[in-house]
């Protein structure tokens, strides 16, 4: 197909000549892994399996080079369309096997014929995700939004803007509809930089009346995301600030909303794998944005800056689902900026790792664990972590890559097959310059 | 009353006496106030009724002093029993008329006779708030505490401590009943020290099965405050970590359960007046355990770090009070370690403090801010914070006071009755040395 | 003159038509509290004078609408040129009375003829402050900066973008000189996002031969102001990332170099009047980026959101002066992204606040705190700074203002003139749009 | 030896016993690993033996059980001497093979006869790391402790107390020449809970001033270790709150003065790497306290919370010492609160997981980083430090520990060998009730 012959890495042959020369060694590395598992009375098949079943979307829009408020540095071949991204996105899943899904945002991913797009996917081999719809920004040369969010979107206190917004994540479901999505994710920008600003009861309601009317135009198979964010863009109040405002705008909405988590919209030090617990214990868990951070909302790389937590975060996942907690399937979604790296080399890595720390937490013993929680063993359960922390799982995940056709080594892979530099070639340059500060 | 006899500041003739000569100069203070407020169009006397009105109960706990894990450095004339405590804060009320009411910890104020400690009390002029239970310490010396809550309490993996966590919160009911309160706190230090340690879903279940069990015993006219905490004393996780959790609690246990916020257990740089809208639009806020934090539970005097806050606090439950949007009146509780001052003067600084934000709260010029708000004047309507912010609201609470019969200036008071010099001569001194850590 | 005549707020005639009909008042509230103070020992008239000699900086860019990386929403009337930007800090000052300098940004405030641009501010009554280099961002467009700042600055790996960055800096200070300026500001954005992306102690090492080259062309009676900050635009790590850093630096740079501090640039929690008061013991204290902050590097209007921090910054600067420990008198500058406001409002606001707080440290009674201080009365001593932060010392501000020829209301006069309206009338509409992330 | 007969673990033939049947698989496990490691140009045993002379001291309060400000929970067994102690840190010594020394902590560790207590120790095969002063609790009982600590101890505004914290220090500096120590380690709890309280100032030099005549007591091979901490058990300020103060106060000091990094001591989301590699720029870095902590100064177990910063930590020191930026070996020694755990089981598992995190950082291919960071490939860069980190080096600590004659699996060993269960029947049970709060 001509659409794939410029897509080096898609190729499966390519792949399998690459994987050729590193397969001994792996077999190798997981035949020992298996040996040392099987004394822990671990089946590796099993892990395998159940890794090689794992999957997270990755987001259309992380495929170009983020910024900050300071400046955007754009890379070489960035993508220019929505049809660039999809490319890039399969070149992602190609090398992975992990990320069979897009998750795309509107309007950045607006097209005419919808239809054509989710073609373009599918020959790629790959589809959508969670649609998400975009509030935060005016869109001053489309028609749909004349009217500005920079006091607000789903909680203004101007009808006419709620209504415009409102109408927008609608176009974003029927949008999705056609793409294949079966979840709409609203995250807004709304909220205050100054005390008195904006009237907290009142925007919270207004939030809660827009959402409902989203809700109202649902398909009921959909499901609706609300995703919560303690700062930023507003810098002193934000009307969906925490889990808590996130539970009850969806306890207030009714059975389709639930609430998503992103590693980087908490208070410093908070707990978040709790927020996972709490958040199943209320049937109302959505599902993940992946991405790390150390200071605020960073958007970095997941599990750059802190491996443990995402382990956690998946012990609990795992631990809920083997005890039939999970009313439904997790959402998995990766949302990061990606300022000084090839998008496509940390949406590869952050794949990897992400499902690293899921087979870390495949491998918790949960018997032993269940026994000294009940007996107050705190050193031996902490133990029982560590162990599965600290197994190396890579000839698992390699293994798991290896047997889907995907590359053992992918960021090799894809450095090996000229990509980016084929995508500079065709793709105009795009400008960088200041972010929003000036 | 001979029992009053050695209490100075609880003689009202003393108090007018160190009032007299203060009286004219606060009179014309007051006099120019009523003047500029009017300009705005505010009634001052209206101010100082509401001021006068207002109360917020001391901690029974907080008259010795405190200390931290480090050490515990013994002040002079500590209380030795919970009749010298309900002295201490019979000075404290009567200097600034601003806290009739104790709230007592049990078993620390456990007495034999309840109705002999209530008519002391009442002697001394002042009542009873909401009750405490303790299950964050062992008790080894008192029969009803056999087991350690060392690893838990209400949410412990063991029955049987949980069973005892039960009746000690239904023997605090039950004292209440004796003194005439209407509440019973519960916090607890309930959590884990190490990831793995404690099964988080688990034991957020047994917390709410424990606390519906303490709930069915509770008195059709009393509430139950449930109280939140992020961290400290277990520092890996705990049960009820945030207002969330202190949430999905209080909707299962239901409409008696609500919940407590304490200033000092949250994340860094959370937007607490953004919870306390939070919980008044769930129809679940208690009130307010006072104190002040720059690092974590500092447990620091009422508005001694961060006064905007405090006021920014008592601004968002005015204008739910004006709004009719309060289902209940909040109770007012302070809750500080006074560890390097008299506990006394703390708490009648404190109490003071929490009035002048109130006062403060008070002057904001809400029908000018609703219409900001609506305009989206993000400058102006902060402007009205501010002006009511910066007013200089001390010669009301003044007036207030001495309408009262209570002190123009209670500290100065305070030290001249040589009070605490007096309980020296006649309370045993009490040990420092080690905290915790020992 | 002609530049004027389109300036209203310019005319010191147009200010006193307005201050009028608020003179009577004003001087009331300045006699009433002229005898409270006087009770107090201070005499109102010392504390006004100082604060009329007061001034602060104001940022040329912070006269535009600041945004975030999400988005940035235009005001109406941006300035389009640094003559605009100018005009608009004329306004600031001159309603305000405080603000006779602007701190320049190159290569965003560059001309051809610095001359005329020193005589256009000149005409309106402004000076020049600071000047600061921009090394956080490409300028492609410029022919002095071919290279890119996508890795670094002054810490590059990179000789030649190191080289690049100091030329920049060595014009800054050319620049500076011509506009009669005494400092140069070196914030960079240097720092990484991955652990291992950076190393640290190269990377430091570099950035202070660089910051000694630029040092060496310093003329003799100018001061190196560096800034640290601990995130963002890197997230990972800075080179720069706090004061103990700064210190080395400015240690191995040499005595014209200083520690510049910015309020919103610190770990969350940290105490930054302790910084300032340890800057000043070590002689490296340069002076200030005002502005305030709740998450991080928020930017928010000073005195916005902890008007008691700020006031205790200023309790640091006064005591020290006082006591004569300041080898310097400190720079005080304003910091700001004024997102949501007319950024002239902001500003004018700002400006009013830093005063604010300066004029409650002047009323600090320093003999007592002294006193209390050296005896361990904690409460005593916290009162003596309560008592000065809680004096509403408007009076103080309006008259100094009023004496001065400014307006006694400020954002009043200011509306009431019609200068942004007109500014919109005759300068471009500036877009707005995505920021850093698209 | 009759000191040792009762003391199982360390019994040689005891450990040898229970490690005959785990070294076929131990031997298999480091065998792979090993050529594992190969394919990386890692040369296994040169790992292995720097892991077998890395080592790091325990402290001799760590092995009672600690607590917090609201309770103690004893444990069973609990030292009661120090004998008891250096007999617990003889256990852990001899199952981990990597904690030869004990770092006491006077007036807690006071004895007559010191040589009788080194004898002690040396029998059991331990001996005497840095030395430790308190002057954070009083000491009422003790005749060189006659004033209070309450208001400060080195910076106190009273030169009496000053002199009797510096005296004692003298003291520890005495006790340690007995014990063979070479380093005093000085943390003082000084500071203010209220703004106002103390002069920041003056405080600062009255520090620095009293650690000076210290200093002049020191043996000229003795290094003086300074400690800083942003709060506890000061709430508002602390004299030495960060590593900034530290390090001025070294340089105040002189050459024996260094900067000591408790990993628990920094404010939220601080950036505790890049301090080890400024300290490590200025010459002044003295070692570490380690621990873990998720909210403030946790004191949980080493690596517990987050693995991946400890690693991060052990990066920078690698590389230094590679580099030969290093003037002087490091102090590496435990400082942690065992509230829940078996003190000796905590520290057990600390020690390996600090070696695991040392283990790692040896692994790192600092060749490849090299290039990776010069080229700034970000991407790389932190793969090569993920692939160090995520290798399972257990293989190599258990072999480290094998060749030592110390147990494969010390926790293991540990239980088994019925130890605590042994020392609960011969060693008084110690009180526990409440912490610092009552």
């Amino acid at each position: 197909m001509n659409q794939i012959s410029h897509i080096r890495p898609v190729d499966r042959d390519y792949r399998a000549g690459l994987n050729r020369p590193l397969e001994a060694e792996a077999a190798r590395d997981y035949e020992f892994l298996g040996e040392k598992l099987a004394r822990r009375d671990i089946d590796i098949e099993q892990v395998t399996a159940q890794v090689a079943r794992f999957s997270v979307a990755v987001p259309s829009w992380g495929t170009g080079t983020g910024g900050t408020r300071f400046a955007r540095f754009p890379g070489d071949g960035e993508p220019a369309s929505v049809f660039d991204r999809i490319e890039d996105c399969a070149v992602i899943n190609s090398l992975t096997g992990a990320t069979p899904t897009i998750s795309p945002h509107f309007p950045w991913d607006e097209v005419p014929d919808y239809a054509a797009l989710r073609a373009h996917a599918e020959a790629l081999g790959v589809g959508f995700d969670a649609v998400n719809s975009n509030t935060f920004q005016d869109h001053p040369a489309h028609a749909a939004h004349p009217l500005s969010y920079k006091f607000g979107s789903l909680s203004h206190t101007d009808p006419a803007v709620r209504a415009q917004a409102i109408a927008h994540n609608i176009d974003c479901i029927r949008a999705g509809e056609a793409l294949g999505s079966k979840a709409l994710t609203i995250w807004i920008g709304d909220g205050s930089n100054f005390p008195g600003q904006s009237h907290f009861g009142q925007a919270f309601e207004r939030y809660i009346a827009s959402v409902q009317q989203v809700a109202a135009s649902l398909p009921p198979d959909w499901t609706l995301f609300l995703e919560h964010k303690i700062h930023e863009p507003a810098f002193y109040s934000t009307v969906i600030q925490d889990w808590g405002s996130s539970l009850l705008a969806a306890q207030a909405v009714g059975p389709q909303a639930r609430c998503l988590v992103d590693l980087g919209h908490h208070a410093p030090n908070v707990n978040i794998e709790m927020i996972v617990a709490r958040l199943i214990h209320a049937g109302k868990l959505a599902g993940f944005h992946f991405n790390d951070s150390k200071y605020g909302d960073d958007d970095l790389d997941a599990g750059a800056i802190d491996p443990f937590r995402l382990f956690l975060v998946f012990h609990e996942l795992v631990d809920a689902e083997r005890a039939g907690r999970l009313d439904v399937a997790p959402a998995y979604m990766i949302d990061q900026s990606h300022n000084v790296t090839d998008p496509i080399e940390s949406l590869i890595s952050s794949a990897i790792e992400i499902q690293r720390a899921y087979a870390q937490a495949l491998l918790v013993d949960r018997m032993a664990l269940s026994e000294y929680q009940e007996g107050n063993d705190a050193m031996m359960a902490n133990q029982v972590l560590k162990r599965a922390f600290t197994t190396d799982v890579a000839p698992i995940l390699a293994t798991a890559r290896f047997r889907k056709g995907a590359a053992i080594e992918p960021l090799a892979a894809y450095r090996a097959s000229g990509y980016r530099q084929a995508c500079a070639g065709r793709r105009p340059k795009r400008a960088g310059g200041g972010g929003g500060i000036v």
